[in-house]
Order: structure tokens, then C-alpha cells, then sequence
């Protein structure tokens, strides 16, 4: 069938906390046999939470495949099957102790499709009011404020390198009309 | 120091084609002793090529952790050290048959930034001209037109979910000026 692989073998490699990683082998439509590397990964969501004030709500944190602190939107991962729209509600609390009243699905990225089977969803989060940050005991970042039409030319002039942040960013600039 | 974190060992776990894995651990800063997991990726580069009917042009294919065919823009993945602008220019004739008079840089996006070491570069081509597609053996994809409003649109209604997709389709049209 024209485009389609067929699954012929797969193999696991690694199960560990965050991913699983499997060896699979699928034939082609030309009925060559290939490897495909596969990373299974739960999924995630993130957040653009915009204040009454025309506001971002950004959190800093150091990552570590690129050994820095980037500037990205509150996020998380689902547990597997979790709901991603509860652990949106969730984890912009616990990251920036907001809760909202109106909480808009702006639809969903899949971060590298050729081999990672994560989708990020993604909401836009207004009518904010504020509590205390709950962060995790080994979790540690900094939230920051930033207009969204600062926020709009940081992804522009790449400053904000992370995919979800630019997806998301652009997609709530479009809605809201963003100049 | 804040919000740093000092790797204290390292395990590889996964040494395949595309990927490698290790196994991490890191002293976070309170001294906590964690797991990071992480996959290594040599990174890619992707490109909207819009013609001067102001179309552009995706690729359909076969995406192995998803079972089914995504549409997105033409891309590929760097080999260890490679240029993203040569690679880039190189994928695109490989891809879509298409040489452009203008190559121009949209910046980078970071797929998934907590254990994820792939960069994808983003590029608009302009001023295309039209050979012959050279896919490589196990290759298979459909090359399709889109105009560039409807491709916005897709994005905006959750049609393309492939987020350097989405990531360099709304740059550019930020530049360009799309409503």
C-alpha cells in the first residue's frame, strides 16, 4: 500500500523513568526491510497564561540535553492515559500558582515525528488569579512576566528556542490578533 | 548555584542509526541526586519552499511512531557536524526537486527540550526553480501544493501537528505578512 510500513519485528531497548526506547524493523512498500527507532514518551501540555494585563507567564529552568537555562511556557508530562487537559490546570498551578477561568485548546504539536511518538497540547489560559507555586521537591525554576507582543518578537528573533513555546506563542498571537 | 544542575555520572544505554541514549545522573541544587535521561539526535533542518504563486510545498510520508501519513514541510536530518544550510538546500532538492535564488534563515526550534538533545533549523526558500526529485532509496513521499493562507489555516484548524511544521509555517508568515 502505497506510503504504508508494515511491522515486522520489535525489540525493547531501554525502559527507563521518562522513555522507552524500542528497536522495531518494517517493510517498506517496495518490501524492503528497515530498522525504525522509536522513543515512546507519555505526552505533554503547555500552557500560554496571559494575564488581564496583556502578560505571559514564563518559567526558566535549566535543561539538561542543552546544559543551560531556557525561557519557556509552563509544561508538563501526562502520566500515561492522564488527561491533558487536567494536567494543564494542574501544572500551571504548581509552576506558577495560577488558576484561570477560561482555558482554551489551541490544538497539538508532535515535537519529531520521525522517531518520538510525544504530543504536546497545548492551551491558552486567561481570567488568571493567583495562589502560591507548588513545585515538585526536585524541581526548581523561575517564572517571569512578559508581554505578549515582547513574547511574539523574542520568538521572532529567536530567543525562545524551545518548539512548544514558539507553537504555542504563535498560535495565541494569531487568535488575539497580535501585531 | 541556581538552577544549575552537575552531571556525576553517565551510562550509555542505546547506541543505534539515529539515536543514542544515556542514562544520567546529575546533583541538582540542593544537592538532591537524580536520573536524567537523555537522547542524543544530531539534529535537522526544515524548509517552506513558496513558489512565486505563493504555494507552498509539503511532503506527505509515512510516520512510523504515529502509524499513519503526516503532512509537513520538507525536511531531513543532519549527519554529526553537518552545515543546517547546506543540508538544508540538499534535502530540499532531494525532496521537492527545487533550487531556490533565496535561502533565508527563520532560526531554530528545540522539539523536546527536557531530554532531548535534537535542533531543528528552520529556513524560508524563495525564487525556486524545478528539477527532478532524487529521493533516497527507502524513501517514499508525496510532494503536494498548498497556498500559503490555506497552510496557516491547516495549521490554526490542527491539521499539520508536526511542530517544526508549524514552528516555521507561522514565522513565515509573520514575515510575509499573512493575515
Amino acid at each position: 500500500m502505497h506510503l504504508f510500513e508494515k511491522t515486522i519485528g520489535s525489540e525493547p531497548v531501554f525502559d527507563g523513568k521518562i522513555i522507552k526506547v524500542k528497536k522495531d524493523r518494517a517493510e517498506l512498500e517496495n518490501g524492503e526491510i528497515v530498522n525504525r527507532e522509536l522513543v515512546i514518551h507519555p505526552g505533554g501540555v503547555c500552557i500560554v497564561p496571559l494575564t488581564d494585563q496583556g502578560e505571559i507567564l514564563m518559567v526558566k529552568q535549566f535543561r539538561y540535553p542543552f546544559q543551560t537555562v531556557l525561557t519557556e511556557l509552563p509544561a508538563g508530562k501526562l502520566e500515561f492515559g492522564e488527561d491533558h487537559r487536567e494536567a494543564g490546570l494542574r501544572e500551571l498551578k504548581e509552576e506558577t500558582g495560577a488558576e484561570c477561568e477560561k482555558f482554551e485548546y489551541l490544538g497539538v504539536c508532535y515535537p519529531s515525528v520521525a522517531y518520538l511518538s510525544e504530543k504536546i497540547h497545548m492551551y491558552l489560559a486567561t481570567g488568571l488569579s493567583f495562589d502560591k507555586q507548588h513545585l515538585d521537591e526536585d524541581e526548581f525554576l523561575d517564572v517571569i512576566k512578559v508581554k505578549i507582543e515582547d513574547a511574539v518578537e523574542m520568538v521572532m528573533n529567536n530567543e525562545l528556542p524551545d518548539a512548544k513555546t514558539q507553537c504555542a506563542i504563535l498560535k495565541a498571537a494569531r487568535i488575539l490578533g497580535i501585531k
